[in-house]
């Protein structure tokens, strides 16, 4: 059994897009998150797409902005939208939009206050695919995706974790946390000031240890405002031609860093994760 | 030269999705829209589709939920989408959701305050389209649709206006507003007692009377819960067939009144629409 409560349901391209919340050990507040189940759920089980947000986000940004459902419903891909950070009166927060709640970066906080609810990482990696296979009719296999902090989490946990995806992409990622001022800010007030932790949560730092053997999609606005200033794609793909580490890496003119880039993409991306998810074997 | 203001601008599938303000003399305030201009009419001259909102939207809803503009693109259509009411300080407002800003009804008020600026039907048949005309490249051939209240206005502007317009569409619409509450509210306070008035503003009277020659597709979904209270769809399809108006209506079991419902079924519509505005002569 588990402890999920439905929020809300919507029919959606013959499949549903749902809404629950769940009590985290993890995160150690209740949490909410969205579902897109397609048409072949019914009958059949399937891969899942974790899909991480942006600042200030919840899961009803992508839900609702994203159009990613019409292309899941396609490939017959469950999606799985988590919040991007702990919620409740008793979180940890700040004022400004890029620390605390909404802007939990997909780590795990050692520093007071932030340690006591602010564990992302844990929760994207560990407990919510567990209730997720436990909840849905899934076929083990998972792929992950994100947008800008969100691209960060999906590019940094893949990278760490091969093991538990086929494949991973991004929209517009922040690639170097550790030298912009997004990244810096946060990684100063949830880990402190060592450096090592900063390095397990920066994807060209963990690309350079790690390398990465997954498919992988990036796409990139070159009208987005903070490309150069938060450090998005571009330090990764360095880091990518100088491991030789092949991923599909596209600038586009004229596109910003909103969910219009997002949506206009997203079915390639989906394309994308649906031949590493529905590979034999 | 017109008096457009540009407020916002985003790629989006090769196109543009743009946000603009204008003085609007038939609203006697400033009024805000958007447009989405598909890759093509950079070089071409192109059909327009106007897009009626339901209660408490702006022009924002639909240009970020409904995911139109992807079938826009593919089919070389122009997107406008006008705001549901007129706006402003000193425009006459009611507290609850259904009257007053974001509920014009898309209708010509005559009881004051209200008559003083709700003139949606003017602006939308009138002022918008000949603003549209000289702002794009456009090449004269015009359809409607629109969702709940904004269904409500494109079926009666279409019947009262069918030299306008080349098909009209429909998601859920209001169809019989003098026989339920959302209607009799609002047309009590805009129109006062004048039973005449009221019957122009009701499709199902509208239809009886004109009759309908364009073509006309409406879905509405079975798990919406304003179908039988708000008088939805249905007396609609009965009066199309008491005249033997050819239509396509069709019912869809589970869908609710959610922006989910009209991304579900908009690249149906936009398609539908496409076959009418693309049509030879």
């Amino acid at each position: 059994m588990t402890n999920l409560e439905p929020i809300a349901s919507h029919r959606l391209h013959d499949g549903w897009q749902r809404q629950y919340k769940h009590q985290s050990a993890v995160l150690n507040c209740t949490m909410q998150f969205s579902v897109y189940l397609p048409p072949q759920a019914e009958h059949q089980a399937l891969p899942v797409l974790y899909w991480l947000s942006g600042l200030t986000c919840t899961d009803e940004n992508f839900s609702q902005k994203s159009a990613a459902q019409r292309a899941a419903a396609e490939h017959g891909i469950i999606l799985v939208i988590p919040d991007t950070s702990p919620r409740g009166d008793d979180v940890a927060d700040d004022d400004a939009y890029d620390l605390g709640k909404g802007a939990g970066f997909y780590l795990n906080a050692t520093q007071a206050p932030w340690s006591a609810h602010y564990r992302m990482a844990d929760y994207v990696v560990e407990e919510l695919p567990a209730l997720i296979t436990q909840a849905f009719n899934t076929n083990g296999r998972a792929s992950i995706s994100g947008h800008s902090m969100g691209g960060h989490g999906a590019l940094t946990l893949a990278i760490k974790h091969p093991q538990n995806y086929c494949s991973v992409s991004a929209f517009a990622p922040i690639v170097s946390p550790t030298t912009c001022p997004w990244g810096q800010k946060a990684f100063n007030a949830y880990l402190g000031d060592d450096q090592a932790q900063w390095a397990d949560f920066d994807a060209c730092l963990l690309l350079k240890k790690h390398g990465l053997k997954l498919p992988v999609k990036i796409d990139q606005g070159l009208a987005d405002n903070f490309l150069d200033s938060q450090q998005l794609t571009k330090p990764f793909e360095q880091q990518c031609q100088q491991q030789q580490v092949a991923a599909d890496i596209q600038y586009h003119d004229g596109y910003d860093h909103s969910y219009y880039f997002i949506s206009s993409f997203i079915d390639a991306h989906i394309a994308f994760h649906a031949q590493a998810l529905h590979k034999p074997g």
